[in-house]
């Protein structure tokens, strides 16, 4: 296998999904050893560094790519299979800042009330324990958390000639925010131009679901994944599939409208998988589907909609991609 | 520890939150033993039965009570105590119901185009493998699910004078329509009239998140729960404890209104439990909480955030009810 | 034509529709006198009344009512003529209050920033020229503003047992906050229990569309309406006729659903009228329909769809019911 | 005043706000004449050429543009005044666009029923008397309704290296589908990049509040438009200028986010120009605000807000800019 490793410079880093020049051409089956700078562009790093301070709005969560897949054509699905993400850094940096995030009013929910305080909170991360601390700001109180890794941001160049800042998901995957982004995942999304043009980014250590105050455990991350591509068979959204687990995400405002596109996205793969009449999949996903939340905080809300293998005929998505890559990556 | 049984004739059924005379009194510390009827009232028993032609609208989820707290006032909290749900039948129904549920036009989101088929699905329950067995009504295609018996409806009468339909979920719990609602779980609701006047229905026999279609497998149910009443401290939503997690649900339109609500009760919850200062309550929830969605088709959408106690320092929740009730409900 | 008039004591006001023993019966044809109290029970009487002090928060919003309309019928309609609208005090009263109105988070849209200031606005009345003052609180600046009278709150008792909050736009009417219930103008509403039992209140003295800041210029008002009963053809929401213009008002959340219901009431309300096909007249909502939204602060968010009668063919709307009162009240 | 005249090739028309090349570059101060293709690129001239099958979906909503204006820099402020929008040709079109528009599910709110019928209607325009035909196309009926002409797209180049469709209403204008957007009236931008890059297109011939089917009377127009340069002041949100009426326009989803952020950026205007304090803004815009809804369907949907200023003291926005253009306009 094709093994290449990249470690963007500051210049290399790309800010939107689209408009970038591919910063390499690789093949299909290449296994690709990345590193990614954090949401912040790395500006942050203590209690004391204030996002409004420190940080260029025009320069968040930047992206490592775009990558041009050769063969890759619109229609064609792109499948991204996540070896291993580790965290490139002993410490991650989470934020409130002002006017963003889930439980404040924001440029959209526009209201009047004053901005939340701006704070700055440092985890620590115990590579050898594999957890990250959380120190209060305001109490005495403090947490040892496990780490799960996981990229917040993962997508492919939009059609319709749009160019889209890395902080939007959307049906090119993007800024989706989703903790089922980890290792061990394989990634589908459909080609909306040749080449595809990945890139991935937005490294977190942790996130609960909904990514609440707009910011996980941001961290800058070494990501392990294999790219393969497959003719045809777009998705209209993400998928994911997991060992153990068929994922969706939709992405749309309101936050009903980003579960309705998983929903259907699922009832569709099943249709897919097994011939399955669609109401018929909308009664399976009625009573066998988890929806955690992904993000109620980004341009768009993400809903993941997920269904265990293990209710399901053994499933043979893409002829049987997430198997053979994970064995790729195993070995 | 008092028990009291009760089956309610079909006449003694409850189709709203307040209105209703209670149908019994009871003292905190009783354990009772109950049956709910399905949600359909029964009246499906065939795949050839559709809702439009067996169904009353107007007596639909079925509720068993409304049972009147000795001694519960305005601002308490009452505690329910799930110790057992058992299916009481061998089969359960899930419909398609014309413009409702999450994936058609409804009478909210009015459109134009035409219903959805109406389709019966009948579920075997399979008693001794604690199965459920789905038949696809236009595939050819079956499924063995594990039976996940939980209850969509847990309510006490709402404040300022009103009456609402048992369909409806809300600050005084009602159609949540949330899996956690499940043997072994504790359910906290803020008392709003004396006597609290609670009462349960909607039994599932398993539900997706989301409820996507907008019916579970219903089925009727025996429900055997503790009461338990707490001097003040009502919370302002719907909390739930379970020996691993701690859960507040929100409902409202549109769905991140419903988040957003969960998400400040947990915070407060942490207020509560550990002196948190919301900011760092913010934070934590930010990285560790889960965000299972409940339903997307009721009145109100639901929305369930919660916390794996083994994340947290060991929780006391008023004065460690649910471990007290657990530990009564195994002897 | 029967006159009645009537002033309610405090003890005979209403807080809900449904749930309250009718005030009076009255026979279809009759002409009411009725007073109504302001939306905070006439608590608030200068700028350093604060509502959180002097309002209890139970008996906001009083109704005058409910009567008993002789011979009405669910499925029957209801048609209220509001002759005259008429300021019955020399002031009106408007309020930021905690956590409650359009640009602030609330119990719903839950969030963790502050409130905003609490502040109380007296708006005198100036009778001769009918206009009101607004003098701001924090700044040098004074408006007179044309008085335009309106009811906020106008409906009959819901379906389905249930009782709800004065505070509630609804199918059956209540808490719409649309200035187009003024003067002139027949509100017709699906009757769902046996009297309708219709009460109104909420006087306004003037609002802006929206309602913004949750409270119009809150005033009580001396009201004039003729009360009529159409044996069948209930409307499914609310319509209002005037000289010019057919109206129909949707209520839910999010706002585009109170829109969608609003568009599809019209387009149904078309076909009764013309026999126009639903495709047809989606087409012409779409071409000619006004769209003024009525409030974004309430339990569910109003919006109001409206067409001049001058675009379409001369409409016969419920046999001409609206010109017949037009001229009743006119004499 | 330089007058330029132009007539854009199908090769130069611009499918997107920003990621275009200028057209050309112009000084503040000049007058441009320009023609518009419709939405359709001119491609459905009968009531039998259908959307899916005569209208390529990567080239609809065709611009005129962009314009480079010499001197515009980030955070100046654009001014576009209307001097006439006049129907280019005799006829105009509308249509159902399947899984397009507010009263059907569409790709956001996914939903699994059919979709509505394709259907086409043509709009006779009668140039003497200002009149555009609708002929039912389903049911026996014709009304003729007097031509509103507006523009349905109005924008500039987005920041942060983003290039969205022309489909998109967004913090840059575009396709905000607002009635408002017509002769007589006065478009304020913030501009976002170096020469702004605007563009206009979407002649609509008449529209309803909503734009409820998702197309409006949709016609080619011949645009006549006045272009100044106001160097600093950009507001956060369009803002319009009317000879009577101040507007301002959101767009998001969901609608009450529209609604808000044209509310919030209404209290700033009239911050900027009485220096009225936030909260009694708030209280003007509750007690004096129209908000006709303008779109229901696009990308984002949109809000107008508008006061008249016959309720204010006289305005003096962007010192008298409006005024300026419009004698400009009409010598």
């Amino acid at each position: 296998m094709d093994t290449v490793e990249f470690t963007p410079t500051f210049e290399q880093l790309a800010w939107t999904f689209g408009g970038v020049e591919p910063i390499m051409k690789i093949k299909p089956g290449t296994m690709l050893r990345l590193w990614c700078e954090d949401a912040y562009s790395g500006k942050l790093r203590s209690t004391s560094d204030l996002p409004s301070q420190c940080v260029d709005i025009n320069q968040v969560n930047p992206q490592t790519g775009p990558f041009y897949v050769e063969g890759a054509e619109p229609g064609d699905t792109l499948a991204l299979h996540f070896v291993a993400l580790e965290p490139a850094r002993d410490w991650g940096v989470s934020t409130l800042i002002p006017f963003f995030g889930g439980l404040t009013g924001t440029d959209r929910t526009a209201l009047l009330q004053d901005a939340l305080p701006e704070l700055t909170w440092v985890y620590q991360y115990d590579r050898a324990r594999h957890l990250v601390t959380f120190e209060a700001a305001r109490s005495d109180f403090r947490l040892e958390l496990p780490a799960e890794p996981m990229l917040g941001t993962v997508g492919v160049a939009p059609p319709a000639r749009e160019v889209r800042s890395s902080l939007v998901p959307e049906r090119f995957g993007g800024n989706m925010d989703t903790p089922e982004m980890k290792a061990g995942a394989t990634c589908y999304l459909g080609v909306n131009v040749p080449g595809a043009l990945f890139s991935v980014g937005d490294g977190h250590y942790r996130q609960g679901e909904g990514e609440a105050c707009g910011t996980a455990v941001e961290g800058a991350m070494n990501v392990t994944v294999i790219v393969e591509l497959i003719k045809g068979g777009a998705p209209a959204w993400p998928r994911i599939e997991q060992d153990d687990w068929l994922i969706a995400i939709g992405s749309s405002r309101p936050l009903e409208d980003a579960w309705r596109i998983a929903q259907v996205e699922m009832i569709t793969w099943l249709g897919e998988l097994y011939g399955l009449d669609p109401m018929d999949g909308y009664q399976v996903v009625s009573q066998t589907a988890k929806a955690p939340i992904a993000n109620v905080v980004d341009a768009n809300y993400s809903s993941a909609v997920k269904i265990a293998k293990s209710l399901l005929p053994a499933p043979n998505a893409y002829g049987g991609m997430h198997d053979h890559l994970r064995s790729l990556g195993s070995a």
